[in-house]
């Protein structure tokens, strides 16, 4: 088969020109005479791999000076209780609740301190980011926490909450380099790597240093604590290296493409195409209020669950795969993440458009 | 440049075979269009991986139906936490510590109870394995744990401790699936998968489920109770898909070569090579008592730091890599897994002796 147009939230599609070169190092990566697999994590040829990986990093996002970056294991389930372990001085935080991963990682905050939830768009099934310029922020308040792209739902913060001079705290993981961020606005940014930046078992962690401490939760795990991480430049123990390689490969294919004003341009053409045929068609209609719409991940529906389904079915047979929404919500979801390339997103169009006929 | 002799005691060499065919896989995986990295983990191709994966580990390790498999993030070293955080019910638990990482999972555990190190061979080392025929084992223990085979220092446990009746709790990261093991006499076995298995970024846990219960110490994260991954298959978040996907075809080539009986006739005939030339030799020798030794790491000196420098140079140089011994002992350590051939111990032993007669 060849390879299809894969839509999937993640794990997701990544550059072809990546794997490509992936499938040409397996055995031998430039001379070592091993797999990336293979070789020590201590190694000069490994450290090069994780070292140039992070400065392709921060060139991308222009990362200050007095931010770590930080390569870890345990998706962002993990980040969802380490925030609160590491951060969580004062054992008070504010939640933006604006989809079922925001939700998780607020209730896991409930286990470590007080947390609360000061806004939230459950009302309509997450359809929408609220308004966020003038939130009852706890003065006491550790940090406020955002997930700024929502993947099941589509939603996205198109301007930073006012957290009245608190820290922010982002899981960044399905916007994740599709556009260029202010980091500096930012306490913590992190994110699953699954879905914009290589393989899953990788989350990426951007933490402004004067927030590394010793000073945590009693009874966190060592492996838990940001400052064992950073100690040791993400070498404490054997990191997901394969993983790291892959990302560090899509950073060099980023940069190569322009960085990431340009994918914003290209992001934004694609959602576009996209979002301007939802916006006509009298068959499909996006299930997101047009000012909070991710540029990332595209849901919509028919209102008829069994041409939903007859749709999906036609779809993947023609090549267009992983349309299905999340087992939560139900109907569509295109996820059109970085390596999606524009003809996927016209194509995809062009079978709904003939779809639509077919149906009427 | 050729494939190499890699004596990397992690991560480590792999099958030629295996990384052959992810290599062909890597953009499409058996015609679904898409590399592994690419896939949901809710897919049916991707749920056909993970099954597969976990069956061939239970046929290789013969695993009674009574102990649930999970594929875990965070290495080894994040088991150092969730074990006392599962298992530490009366806040007792007893460790025998035989080297580096035995000694940092009782620090890590003391942070949670009452841990005692009940024997140890630091006294030399860790160049021996104590006898554990009759220690004091607190009557109340929750867990007796072990460092199996202990990779820094080349020691392997030829016998398990008399715990009394108390749960043993073994980590087996660098002898896993080297030889048979009568898993009915463990409460948890676990091990990262980049010595013996696969890639970094994978641990697999193999445990009895009586002990996976929702009656964890205080503020254990979610992601931190075994009870979260059991419910679900090891897929309540992301897996590290690639990872899995890559032990899966290591358990079908374990398969393939005979089983674990097979692969343990395999790996004494291989360390016997090295062993006996040890031996024999007036320049090398090895470290460790001779009843306590590893089948899969071998540590040897030559009893001049200059000489040794000078031997794993001249080794690099003829492509038998990664001879250094850990940072914290010196030396040479040759860590032969089930993916090193055994004409890679020959040639590296004839390799020795030519060195030995050049510098008499």
């Amino acid at each position: 088969m060849a390879r299809v147009y894969n839509f999937s939230a993640g794990p997701a599609v990544l550059p072809e020109e990546v794997l490509k070169e992936a499938a040409a190092e397996m055995l031998d990566y430039q001379g070592s005479g091993q797999s990336v697999m293979e070789m020590s994590h201590r190694s000069k040829v490994f450290d090069k791999i994780i070292k140039d990986a992070e400065q392709d990093l921060r060139d991308l996002l222009n990362i200050p000076d007095n931010y770590k970056v930080l390569f870890l294991q345990g998706g962002a389930h993990l980040q969802f209780a380490m925030i609160p372990m590491n951060l969580m001085k004062n054992r008070v935080a504010d939640y933006i609740v604006t989809g079922q991963w925001a939700k998780r990682a607020f209730k896991e905050a409930q286990k470590f301190g007080d947390a609360k939830c000061i806004a939230s768009s459950e009302d309509k099934t997450f359809s929408y980011i609220p308004d966020c310029s003038d939130l009852p922020i706890d003065e006491n308040a550790d940090y406020v926490y955002i997930c700024e792209n929502n993947t099941i739902y589509g939603t996205k913060f198109k301007t930073l909450p006012n957290t009245k001079g608190k820290d922010l705290v982002a899981d960044v993981s399905s916007c994740f380099l599709s556009e260029p961020m202010d980091v500096s606005k930012y306490a913590v940014i992190y994110g699953g790597a699954q879905k914009n930046i290589g393989p899953a078992g990788v989350v990426i962690v951007i933490i402004r240093e004067d927030l590394i401490t010793e000073d945590v939760l009693p009874g966190t795990p060592t492996m838990l604590q940001y400052k064992t991480h950073a100690d040791n430049d993400s070498l404490y123990n054997t990191p997901p290296c394969y993983g790291i390689y892959i990302c560090g490969k899509v950073f060099k294919w980023l940069k190569k493409q322009g960085g990431l004003e340009v994918m914003k341009e290209r992001n934004e053409k694609k959602a576009a195409i996209l979002y301007d045929f939802l916006d006509q068609s009298k068959l499909f209609k996006g299930t997101v209020e047009k000012n909070s719409r991710s540029l990332m991940n595209v849901p919509f529906v028919t209102g008829d669950a069994d041409l939903d389904a007859k749709f999906i079915k036609e779809a993947t047979e023609a090549g267009f795969v992983n349309l299905k929404g999340h087992r939560s919500v139900g109907g569509m979801r295109a996820s059109i993440y970085n390596a999606m390339p524009i003809e996927g997103v016209e194509k995809l169009v062009a079978f709904m458009k003939k779809f639509e006929e077919e149906n009427a």
